[in-house]
Order: C-alpha cells, then sequence, then structure tokens
C-alpha cells in the first residue's frame, strides 16, 4: 500500500446525469479519493455521442464514437452509464474482452442480461461493479454481498423506485390522486416523460431481480419476476388503509419459502408502525431479514447526479483498490462463487401466499355480505377484519373493506373470480396484497 | 477463484457469548460459507480459560493457554472476542506479530489502542477486522471504509448502545423512570450487573471513536471524546421534549466543522419524525450525513450472539476472500491510507454549537421570566419556545421548559451558571443538547 503508485484511468461512456455526476465527483474529491485508496484516479477519456460544450472537458480525450473509450488501451476502468440494453452490453462485452474492469448503474442491462455479463468477467479475471444499480448511493450491494455474508437470507422488501413512493407519499399526505401527483413528478423531473418503467414496476423488478440473485446465491432471471405497478390505487384504498393502521408502499419482496423463491413488486399494505412505511418521498429503503443478524435496514437517496455518482465512485474505489492489490478480484460478483450459485425455482405469483386488502362495491342489503364471506370460506380464506364504510356516491352501494389472513394467491384470484360476478357486488374487485414485515 | 483450495483455519479466543456464537454460525453456515469464499472455513483452534462441556468441540484444539492458539502454526485468522484492553492488546499484538489475520469485536480495545494495532497491522501486512466493534450486525464499519467512499462525511449521529435506547424506549413509551427500567434491563439481561459502560456513554463513545476516524480519516482519540450518559434523565423531561415534538436519545455525534471536529456522546432532543427518532428497543441506527449520496441511515440489532457473530463471519469471509486472492489487503483499515491520515483537531466540548432544551424550576411570580430571558439574551442566546408547565408539587414553583437556538457550550455553561444563582430558580437547570438532523 505504497503511496507511490501511477494514476489509475477512467473511461465514461455517457456523459448524463449520472456520468456528469461521476466526472465532477471524481474531480472534485480527487485528493480525498488518493487518501482512500493510495492512486491518483484519473478520468482520461469520455465517449459522447455528441459534444458537450457545458462540461470542462480540458486534459480529457473526448470521442463522439463511444467505443473508443473502450478501445483505448490507456484506460484501465470503463464506466458504462449510456442506460439501455443494446449499445450498453456492447460496450461492457467489448470492455471485458479487452480485460478492463467495469462500473455500470445499469439495472437494466444487468438484469436481463448479467449472467452473460459475469461469467464473461469470470472468464477474463476482470470486476464488473454495480453499485449504484439498486437503491442509488445505499451502498445495498456490497451490503448483501460483503456485510451480511455471514447470513442465510429469508426475504427482503425494498422501496426501490423514488418515483413511485414520491407518488404514494403524495396521495397519502395530501389526498390526492394518481395521476394528479405523477403529472406533477413529471414536471419535477422525478418522472420521466415515459412513466412506464417506473409505475408500472419494471425498474423496480430490475432492481429486485439483482437484489434476489446476491441474497440467495441464484441466476438473474428478470423474466420470472412478478411486476404490478402502481398506476390503479386510488384515494381511498390509501385512506382506507390508513384507517386501518397501514401504509401501501411499492414494494419489492423477494422471498426463500421451502417451494422456491418469491420474487415480486406490487402495492403492499405494511403496518403503519414499520420503519420502512415511514420512508417517504423519493427515498429508497431496503429491508432485509436474515438469519442470524434479524432485521436491518439500509435507507436513503435512489437516485439523482449525485447519490449514483456516489456510488459508481465507489464502485472505481473497490476497483483501484483490488488493482493496487495486483491480484485478481476476490469477491465474487454475485455474492457467491460461480460454481455455486443454486438453481432453486421461482415460485410462480399464483402459488405465492399472503394476506389480502380487498375492497368491493357491495349493493346495503341484507344477505351480501354472508354470501362474501361464503365464498371466501368456501376456499378456505380466513377474514381478519371486515368494515364497511359510507356510500361514496350516495347510490345504493356501499364499499366494503376485507382484511385477510394469508393465503395461496390461485385461491384468492378464483374467490376474486365468484365474488365479481356476484350481482350485487358492482365493478371490479380491488386487492392490494399485506405483508407484515416482522 | 477455483473451487479447489485448502481450508482457512480460524482460530478463536474467548468463548463467551460472542466467541461461542460465532463457532456456532461458522459451523452451521459451513456450506453457505464456502458457496461465497470457495474455501472451507475451519475453526481449529479455541482459547478458553475455562473448559466449557457445554459446547461440542469434537475435532477442534482446547487450549486453557490462550495464547497458545495465537502460537499455533495452522491457524490463519485469530478471533479475539475475550474482551477487554489488557490480555486482548497481547493477543492482538502477538498475532499481527506472528503475522496472522485477526477479527475482533473489542470496541475498548479498538478506541484505547487501534493506533498501535493498525500500524502493527500494515508493517506485518497483516488485517485487523473489527466490524462486530460497532452496531452490531449492521455493516456500518463496511459502509463507512468502502460503500461511501466516494463521499466526503459531513457528520453521522448514531444510537449505538442498545441498553441505553431501550431504557429510554421504556421511558417514553411507559412514562417509566430511569432507575426503575435500569433494573429490569439488568433482569432481562439487556444491561450489565455493572451498567456503567453502557448508562454513561463510555461504549457509545468507544464505538464514536472508531466511527469518527473512519468518517474523516482521523486517528483514533478516545480520549477527546466528550461522554455524557443518559442517567440524570427524569421522565419529565422525556415527556416535555414529546409534547413539543422531540424525542430524547442518547446519541454518539461526530461532524465536520471548520475549527475541528466534533466528538460526543450525549443525550438529544431530536424532531419525533425523523426516521432515527423512532428507532426503538434495543435497536441500534447509524445516521450519516455526507456528500454528495446526502443522508443514509442503517438499522439493525447492535448486540446479542447472533447479530455480533454475523459481523465476526462477516470479516472472516472478507479475510479469506483476500487470501484467496494471494494478496497482501488492499482496503485501508481506517478508511483512508496510513500516510493520509489527517491531524484535524477535535474540538473541546465548550466550543460545540447546539441548540438546547432547558428545564428549571422557577417562582410562580412576575418578573422570574424576564429575569431568566435577560440572563440568555446577554450571552446572545436566542429563545425558540418558552412553556411553563404547571406546578408537580403543589408548591410554589413551576416547571420552565426553554428551547433556545445554536449557542456555543460556553457561553450556555455561563448563563446556566447564573440562572442557577438565581434566588427564584430552585434546584439545578436541567439542559439537553438538541440536534435537527436536517
Amino acid at each position: 500500500m505504497s503511496p507511490v503508485n501511477k494514476p489509475v484511468n477512467v473511461g465514461i461512456v455517457g456523459l448524463g446525469t449520472v456520468g456528469g455526476g461521476a466526472l465532477n465527483l471524481l474531480r472534485e474529491n480527487a485528493a480525498e479519493l488518493s487518501r482512500r485508496t493510495g492512486r491518483d484516479i484519473v478520468v482520461s477519456h469520455v465517449g459522447v455521442r455528441r459534444a458537450r460544450p457545458d462540461l470542462k472537458l480540458d486534459g480529457i480525450t473526448v470521442s463522439t464514437d463511444i467505443f473508443a473509450v473502450v478501445r483505448d488501451p490507456a484506460v484501465d476502468i470503463v464506466v458504462e452509464v449510456i442506460g439501455g440494453t443494446t449499445t450498453a452490453r456492447d460496450i461492457v462485452l467489448q470492455a471485458i474482452a479487452s480485460g478492463k474492469h467495469v462500473v455500470t448503474a445499469n439495472k437494466a442491462l444487468l438484469a436481463e442480461h448479467g449472467n452473460e455479463i459475469f461469467a464473461a468477467a469470470e472468464q477474463q479475471g476482470v470486476y464488473v461493479a454495480f453499485e449504484a444499480a439498486v437503491a442509488g448511493g445505499v451502498p445495498i450491494i456490497k451490503v448483501l454481498r460483503e456485510g451480511l455474508a455471514a447470513n442465510r437470507v429469508e426475504w427482503l422488501a425494498g422501496i426501490i423506485n423514488g418515483t413511485g413512493n414520491f407518488i404514494l407519499t403524495e396521495m397519502r399526505e395530501k389526498g390526492r390522486e394518481f395521476g394528479d401527483v405523477l403529472a406533477e413528478a413529471q414536471a419535477l423531473g422525478y418522472a420521466e416523460a415515459d412513466p412506464t418503467f417506473d409505475v408500472e414496476g419494471i425498474d423496480a423488478a430490475h432492481k429486485l431481480t439483482i437484489l434476489a440473485s446476491l441474497a440467495f446465491g441464484i441466476p438473474l432471471q428478470f423474466a420470472r419476476a412478478y411486476t404490478e405497478g402502481i398506476t390503479r390505487l386510488t384515494r381511498e384504498d390509501v385512506s382506507y388503509a390508513e384507517e386501518l393502521g397501514f401504509r401501501i408502499k411499492h414494494l419489492g419482496v423477494a422471498r426463500r419459502t421451502a417451494e422456491g423463491i418469491e420474487l415480486r413488486v406490487h402495492p403492499t399494505l405494511i403496518p403503519a408502525d414499520r420503519l420502512i412505511a415511514n420512508v417517504n418521498g423519493v427515498k429508497n429503503a431496503v429491508l432485509v431479514q436474515s438469519d442470524p443478524v434479524g432485521a436491518t435496514l439500509y435507507y436513503g437517496a435512489g437516485a439523482g447526479a449525485g447519490p449514483t455518482a456516489s456510488a459508481v465512485v465507489a464502485d472505481i474505489v473497490d476497483v483501484v483498490r483490488s488493482l493496487t492489490a495486483e491480484s485478481a478480484p476476490n469477491v465474487p460478483h454475485l455474492a457467491f462463487m460461480p460454481h455455486a450459485i443454486a438453481d432453486t425455482p421461482i415460485l410462480p405469483i399464483d402459488a405465492v401466499v399472503t394476506a389480502y386488502y380487498l375492497r368491493l362495491q357491495a349493493e346495503d342489503k341484507p344477505g351480501v355480505l354472508a354470501e362474501v364471506t361464503r365464498i371466501l370460506s368456501s376456499r378456505g380464506i380466513s377474514i381478519e377484519a371486515i368494515v364497511q364504510k359510507p356510500s361514496l356516491d350516495d347510490g345504493g352501494s356501499v364499499p366494503v373493506i376485507i382484511l385477510t389472513k394469508p393465503v395461496q394467491e390461485r385461491d384468492m384470484n378464483s374467490a376474486i373470480a365468484e365474488l365479481g360476478a356476484l350481482g350485487d357486488i358492482a365493478g371490479p374487485v380491488t386487492r392490494i396484497r399485506m405483508e407484515t414485515l416482522a
């Protein structure tokens, strides 16, 4: 660990929010980073498809052919922050093939092509670091891969999409409707012009896929994740949940069961007094239940230039510390050794067992509740609580909220189908899964 | 990272709660640990001063001369979990001198002798890992040293003594007095027979000393930490704080200022809606404010056999992964390279600036409050809020609560001395520091 060592050259591919943030951070904190690593870390080459006159790039080679960064023999570490899963995949695989270490913030790329990428990296003896891919600046990747390495993870539950959490927080705190808040989030820049990835849970499912792989030592299996968004949540459901002592959060849940691993993203009622229920606005948090440590929680900013750059540069520090030891990388990418990755099955969503919040619009007349409870009971579904609310529309029907005990999803689906067909039930039955997180 | 490698031999010195927990965990999770490291990790030698027939030690060499573990040439990693700062220091220094890596949970040892120990380890090219020394199973050491490596830490605030937090939680939730809850905590095994280290803040100051060193790149300086316990807190103060929207937590606070670094453990009023204000019972949490990631929080069990063993074994995994790479250790013990440790001064407590909660018992007659506010104002102390409470004792005096704006501690001390000398103020003035943690 001699203080005298030649500088490490970093090439950055993409200078958007994350790339620009990483560039700035590497320059502003250069002295501190040298104190931490014993090396000077220099951005020597950036690849941008269009020139960026707003950034001071003195002394840095700028290529509009972004593959030139990967071909540059002086570059030791390639930072891939262009996003997407096509060109980004080519950049990363070519960097690996050239024997360069890679740092990426690209959750979609890893969730969909991670197995191929990590296998290539193992083959070449290089490292692909990806702390920024999940929960922004919260070092949850390192926690799962190293900090909790002695633990057997039982389950984890995360608020891992800041846009969705901002929307749910506004709906709860201000009684606003989903579409109204989404429009504001777009205006504030929290949500993309096309918000599908955020509000339909795809972004969260990408991240959950990565977390589950690290937690359980399984391959990345994005295609098997169950994904349900928050677009159909109403302010009434948010408010009824609150009255019953719950909050609705858009959670990614991965759980080890005897039959396989649950991998699911959906709106979830959780008890309001849980710490994670009090994670508001654009913040992220991941709650991990593992043995022997028990419940631990990791909280912070999940997006934005600064937090994401924090994670990208932490990865660079890790790689530089490893380079300085002149050793092969010694921490397996996915927490477990490649030969020890397990083939534990992912459970289909209809085999998952959870409790449920149901809301149905029932005719206000005798016998309806008896019929509803009979249908649930015929499938072995026990009721935890049932509340009839005042009519919202001065019509003849009233909202009925039912909290059930845990039941397998296929039984609940069948019950809901039968409930929806009842003449005295108006419109579709709303159902939201519940987790105690205990 | 070949799957075929010879086993790594671990020697454990001390088989109390933590040592026994680590032994069990290494055995129970042996298969998972091999999946994570590519090596078998075997406990080959334990040192216990007295025989422990309750533990199954088949196949393990047992020595009642605990130094025999350190002398055993087959042992690769020595786990020091006997506690204390004398024999433990000898064990650790001898292990280092023998070229063995060390894992320790001993915060007192590191806070008081860490500079000597880490210098010896650097010299020998071995690693001294200490995740279990702070916040039990929460991997806060790794977070500060690696996960937040790109950040400049501005301040951190931690609930890092579970016993103290249990007592404060009970006082608040059930309106109980300190002594009453302490007796229960001792009966439950949360508090030692001699609770001094916990309730006087010494244990928290040991841990804060370590966190501050990692956060700011400074030497360990336990002797300069300001330490104030929770023994003088009353249920009235807990209750008044609550009414004003605050909770009282026993915090360790380390903050970078232009003049130096604050290093202080004391009861603190914090806004009740902060996430860390809702960390209850024996749980620990550390809130870190750093640039560019912003606020991040780490929460979990801070003590107990399982959580502490989780951290000890995570350290063993780190060392084994590093051994397997056949490299010198590549992460500096205290987050920054030894030559880059800074000599930033630690601020004396009377130079620290905080807001204050004051409680004084005033005669219920005209002019007293005017006199009190004059004394504060004469030292430039502004009042944020002032509340007169009903008399507690049907006597002539009433409790007056004052929340001040931030002021340097030496000015507050001088004001309190003058307040205490007023004829119309009965008994000592209670003062508790406040932090917004914003």
